[in-house]
């Protein structure tokens, strides 16, 4: 996406064609760093440390993570110490070891000798496609945008909650909740975004300065105030991305879905979530059992980042000193809360029969 | 309640007499401030400007407010322009216009030598009956933690999710939602509290400072996580406290409440509110159509207040500078999502006959 009016991924080769740059999210959308990353380590530390984050960029990351440990280490050795760093650097989202595991599998038929020239070809690939797999699942996303808008009165604009960032910046380019929005924009549909603030990491200050710089109307709200605007009939419709999909459709994703889903189900208001399909674990059944949640420290909640009076970019601490504090970073929405997905092959329900529907190539999982 | 060894209420006069002293909670929980309000326009700052909140209090701080003006200028026009500049200091909370209208029915009937002194006892009395009532209604709510906890495992201590301040701070002593707890602490019962961190002004701190106070046993949380929370079995039930209750059951109360309720239903647990009967407003027959909900200044959500390296208190912007906001600081829970009422009568159905059952005394509005 545009930047400023300049054409932006999120994670990109420097000019000498090895080392891999980044924004560092963490400055965002305060101040604008782009980062470079020369060791496997400095990519384990930019998921864990969250200057990359989201589950399509974080896959993407872990596989120039792998690029860069062969670059200067090709043994089998290497691979295997490089694949263990990156899958451990976080647990939720499954594009990190979907992305490891399947380039480590391609990369592991090659001699050392070649490994290093693949890795950053597949790296490039797998990149190419999240922002080919987003784009689509963004004009399916932007046909059914497209029907609820045409039930609106003439004039009105559709008004869509979305939570934590699921933008361009959570993936290669596009994103993934956000992706539909961008696109519909483009259509010319008159959109309104009420974007939650999503502490405790204020994702929502991300989506609100991506939807700036795309000039798409919007409005900040606290966590805790969707309800109350559905139960007041001023939203529409609301999208989020996930972390992980279980293939029952149970969705894991950014802390406090579960609650606007739950509003959303009581106000009888249309819940979708937007993945690619690399985001689906066909090996877990069930989210609440399955899928391990990601308990992150306590700073995140007690310290506060942003500007102070001089402009300078400042962390405070918002509660007394020696609070308790639990820092659970996802939840599980069940299927049952869920109207539909929106994937790159089209909208489904909530369901094993619904993604089947769309991915039949898949095998069989017994449960 | 005890600070630091020493007994305070959070409204008290000064020792000339007429001065009222006040915690100024802005600055908590990093500075203890008390000031000192010495006209009306200062109690009505105080309101306002949330030195002083929670239904309760409010209604304490315009009752001497009201004191204030007399002091100054005992004339039923002095009483009169209080009265109107008193009501308008904040919205929602029925406390408010209730202390106000109740003072100054009674204050009219006094030629205007008398009012002054009148006054100051009126506003005692109303503190001491404050006082008296959340006493009342933390008995009625340790009854009721005492059955849940007779329920658990030997051992095990009761969690209990709050949301915003409803502690001593929101009242004149002893609080709401916290009272039941205060007791249920002194009694022995084992607890363990969910402390919501409440955005935007972040109230839950004031919360766990009250808890830490008095070695109660707490976590942080933010709001995003009770859901999470309680769909992992962790919460065994919610107390809030609320600003303003229709006669019908539907609670007005600190935004994201409905958010917790709709959580505690999915998940079959209790979900109480907390009130002296003050908080019942008998006009009101729908909360959702009929009870306004104070908006108030976007830097409250795009500003955040706490302690930086220095131990300064500072204030960061965490948005982009332009961000638009919308900033309700209310919801409205509907009836049906509670499971109870905790009053300093008993423990009631969230409804008219449930409400009319512990105050008949209530004369009958026309619907």
């Amino acid at each position: 996406m545009r930047v400023g009016g300049q054409h932006f991924r999120t994670i990109w080769l420097a000019d000498d064609g090895w080392r891999v740059c980044i924004i560092d999210q963490r400055y965002l959308p305060h101040q604008w760093v782009v980062a470079q990353l020369e060791q496997v380590q400095h990519a384990v530390d930019a998921i864990r440390d969250m200057q990359v984050r989201g589950a399509p960029l974080i896959g993407a990351t872990a596989a120039y993570g792998l690029c860069l440990a062969l670059h200067h280490d090709a043994s089998d050795n290497s691979l295997r110490n490089a694949c263990a760093q990156l899958k451990a650097a976080r647990p939720t989202a499954v594009n990190l070891a979907w992305a490891v595991d399947r380039l480590s599998a391609q990369l592991s038929t090659f001699p050392a000798d070649d490994r290093c020239e693949r890795a950053y070809a597949l790296a490039a690939g797998l990149c190419d496609d999240d922002v080919r797999t987003n784009r689509a699942l963004g004009e399916q996303g932007l046909s059914l945008i497209a029907r609820h808008a045409a039930r609106l009165p003439e004039g009105r604009a559709i008004n869509i909650l979305t939570h934590c960032n699921a933008g361009w910046l959570a993936t290669v380019d596009w994103g993934t909740a956000l992706a539909p929005i961008f696109l519909a924009h483009r259509a010319g549909i008159k959109m309104h975004v009420w974007v939650d603030e999503t502490r405790p990491r204020n994702q929502g200050a991300l989506t609100a300065w991506e939807l700036e710089q795309q000039s798409i109307a919007h409005t900040y709200i606290v966590d805790n105030a969707g309800g109350h605007l559905m139960q007041r009939g001023l939203v529409d419709l609301c999208i989020t991305g996930t972390d992980r999909v279980t293939r029952n459709g149970d969705v894991c994703n950014k802390i406090g879905t579960y609650l606007k889903a739950l509003a959303a189900r009581d106000n009888s208001i249309p819940f979708y979530v937007a993945l690619p399909s690399s985001t689906i674990d066909w090996q877990l059944g069930n989210g609440l059992d399955d899928v391990p949640i990601e308990t992150r420290g306590d700073e995140e909640v007690t310290r506060v980042r942003g500007l102070d009076h001089d402009g300078k970019l400042s962390d405070i601490c918002v509660t007394g000193r020696a609070v308790p504090v639990r820092n659970d970073a996802f939840d599980v929405t069940p299927a049952r809360l869920i109207t539909a997905f929106i994937t790159e092959r089209g909208v489904c329900a909530a369901s094993e029969a619904g993604l089947r529907s769309l991915f039949p190539e898949t095998v069989a999982v017994p449960a």
